[in-house]
């Protein structure tokens, strides 16, 4: 690694992060939220310090070059800067006393899993309600990627940061210049929070709540303002929105890109794309024909109003909630959870596994059957058409089993302490759907931390687990893991 | 296929079948259990008739060659005739009058699963009781390893059978006749069979349930001759005799072999055994500390006599139980559940993914972390000192991910119904333990399957579902899978 550089870019970022935290931080001079100012004011503080240190520091510019592999843990380290630094507004100010608990907090808001340990949310001022919103709108596009949009960078560090914080198998600029790609994204992105937001304010969502709820859709977060989720406005037309805008954020920005453009016939016959709407529509039919039959709703129209909001909230990985999925049949719930670990598309704001890795493993593994059938022949496999080379399908299928891994070592882990839940659910159900609910980012899971629930009686040491898990998910392990490998610490 | 190979085969194992059904035929005759006699004739019966008709078509000896291919499609068949076969004696006598519970039974017994429907087991007559663990008995080395031993037959075919029926990614002969390489291994099966029951009645069991016992234990099966399986006894010796060898009998017997030959050095340092160790060793040492500080134990001897018997009853995918493992804490819990997930080594008789897909698995996903931080170094697996083929790697990688898609898919399809479980479980922790207890081939679940429980509550579709799975996990998915596959069914 080139700590200087490092040093320095960490710099630029705790610059904009400053710039920032000053939206929120005007709020609070405007609504006299006077107890957070102080927080604010502190986070701006050491930003604007660290700034500072990183251009002292700063290396010459022909020494401003990163090996590409570091790039996956120089990703990590950032955002792990980003969650401490995101921290001290919640702790300063009082509002989450606990470190740990305004670290899973902010955690929760960069990777946009919206699980929270809050227990009464209206209680918050509004400037940390938008800032917990803004944290999560940053973090569904990348703030890494943010930083590349506005900040002059050499391609080749800011390719390898790009690569690592933007969700997928395989990284596709949309124009030769990443600069370029990263602005077009962002374009598209506030474009359409925009349009969300203008929408809410129509079904007549109070315009600050809006705009939260419009921040954390966009990035399929699924922080909200009201203790009750959406259900607290109880209208059928922001239900409505917010299911096609979940589900519009979960599509991949490329496609979005394909349309402005012009070539509307290549985005529509995208291979993800025609997938991962399948899947929706399939899961919503068998939960709303599920709640149907188990009499959960006595009609056809509630059913699918509730089961293609909460089916899209889960699979986009949102996790709003309009219901309290946990009293769901089995069925209905076991889809749930399996839509969870899915996940968007690549490239969109959502977490999981991805649609199109779920694509690959299918693809690859139908070959191996066929293969064992006519061991003579010949496979290759194509994705959207195009043959997909070896080393990308390996990485899939290493990144399934380190998934499976991840997901089983982390239940052990929160598990190892007993916790102490309100209501009497199984413990094992809870501890296993935290980790699902946290690792892909989408924040409520089933049992005691359903819809209903929260994460406030999970110990520290479960909380540090479930941090670090949406951390894996956010940046798809790679980053992560590789923080703990040696060579990436070798100096360049 | 070439069918009338295919038939004449079917006859053989029949006539097979038969003469082994006479054992607990002549039982019936000698207890006088005159109400099971008339089911075991009517299975002898169809037996001798198939048989007949199997010798009538049997192609000429140039004509006896099967596809390689063929071979896994082949045993999947030959698997559903023998569950059907052995569920005649249960139904006929009238002892589980619905045919779909005998198979569930009956393919329960030859998977070597030990899942039961019987809610009183101790009510069954003894002829049946025996015919119940001769099957385990029979699965666990394999019934059609058991036929190729006794019967002289054209390698290619043998091999191609014994390969699909013969747990593990990688199948080696012993010696180069595959006929005495089936010898050996029941030589070695017998010989610890025996010896462990003889150790069982001087331990003070009685002889019968010494037999029964030493079949399901040696099978890795798990169906006991009472109610409340070995707690029945509630015998220190008796548990750590059944506690070792239930480890013993989920070693590959490959290396008792080399044991044998003497290559005790060769046998002991084989990574798979060191690993499988390792991994219970861990899983011990972890459950017994969990039940001593969560007080379900109050002294360590208990916690670790009722944690290293329950850890290996579950590893090594029996499914003994001497403790109703559903009241100890999450920890335990999972830590279980993972166990069983894993299952035993490749080549013993024991269900789960086997250890060493798991080395294989981690060792591919860790040479892939190691190909993002050095793209340009080369790298090559190696398992057991020994370079693996990238076709056996990516077999076990599409193993893991029709794995898992297995496990989801099946849980989504018996959670379709709404089962009424005795007790206040979770019904979808239920479902997912029961899928994961009948695919490992374990037995026994978590919840209402849990080791007091029991699948009769289950509804018929349900059943078939994990009648299903069993043979999944018992055959390692192919030979079913390729069962529908229209290519399978070509003719030669």
């Amino acid at each position: 690694m080139n700590y200087r550089l490092i040093g320095f870019v960490l710099g630029e970022i705790a610059l904009i992060m400053g710039t920032l935290l000053c939206v929120p931080l005007f709020m609070a001079l405007g609504f006299h939220e006077s107890d957070t100012i102080l927080g604010f004011g502190v986070a701006i503080g050491i930003c604007l310090f660290l700034g500072i240190i990183g251009i002292i520091i700063r290396p010459p510019k022909h020494k401003r070059d990163l090996r590409p592999s570091s790039g996956f843990a120089t990703c990590g380290l950032f955002w792990i800067f980003l969650a401490i630094i995101g921290a001290i507004p919640f702790c300063v100010s009082g509002y989450i006393p606990n470190f740990m608990d305004a670290l899973f907090e902010t955690t929760s808001g960069f990777t946009t899993t919206g699980a929270t340990i809050l227990t009464d949310v209206e209680a918050l001022p509004k400037s940390l309600l938008f800032w917990r919103a803004l944290t999560q709108w940053l973090g569904g596009m990348g703030v890494l990627v943010f930083v590349i949009a506005i900040l002059p960078r050499n391609d080749k560090m800011s390719t390898a940061l790009a690569k690592a914080e933007i969700p997928g198998p395989q990284f596709g600029k949309l124009v030769s210049k990443l600069r370029f790609t990263t602005r077009i994204l962002y374009a598209i992105y506030i474009a359409m929070t925009l349009i969300l937001v203008m929408l809410l304010c129509i079904c007549k969502m109070p315009v600050f709540d809006s705009f939260c709820h419009a921040f954390a859709t966009a990035s399929t977060g699924g922080f909200s303002v009201k203790n009750a989720s959406i259900a607290a406005y109880n209208s059928v037309s922001i239900d409505v929105i917010i299911t096609i805008f979940m589900v519009l954020f979960s599509v991949n920005f490329n496609i979005y890109y394909f349309i402005i453009i012009g070539h509307v016939l290549k985005a529509i016959k995208n291979e993800e794309l025609i997938c991962m709407l399948l899947i929706y529509i399939c899961a919503v039919a068998a939960v709303t024909i599920n709640l149907c039959t188990s009499k959960v709703y006595d009609n056809v129209a509630d059913a699918l109003r509730y089961g293609s909001f909460n089916v899209a909230s889960v699979f986009s990985t949102t996790g709003y909630g309009t219901a309290d999925f946990v009293q769901w049949p089995a069925l209905s719930q076991v889809i749930l959870l399996v839509v969870m670990c899915i996940g968007g598309s690549a490239g969109s704001t959502a977490g999981g596994l991805k649609v199109s890795r779920l694509i690959v493993l299918s693809k690859s593994s139908f070959i191996s059957l066929k293969r064992t059938l006519s061991p003579r022949s010949v496979y290759s496999l194509k994705f959207d058409g195009k043959p997909m080379d070896d080393a990308t399908i390996s990485n899939i299928r290493s990144f399934l089993m380190m998934y499976v891994i991840i997901l089983v070592v982390s239940t052990v882990l929160i598990s190892i302490e007993k916790h102490n839940f309100p209501g009497n659910y199984s413990m094992l159900e809870t501890n296993f759907s935290a980790v699902i609910a946290c690792f892909n980012n989408v924040g409520p899971g089933i049992g005691a931390v359903g819809p209903t629930g929260n994460y406030a009686s999970y110990s520290i040491f479960a909380k540090l687990v479930l941090t670090i898990d949406m951390l894996l998910g956010r940046l798809e392990i790679l980053p992560i893991l590789l923080l703990l490998h040696p060579k990436s610490w070798k100096k360049l």
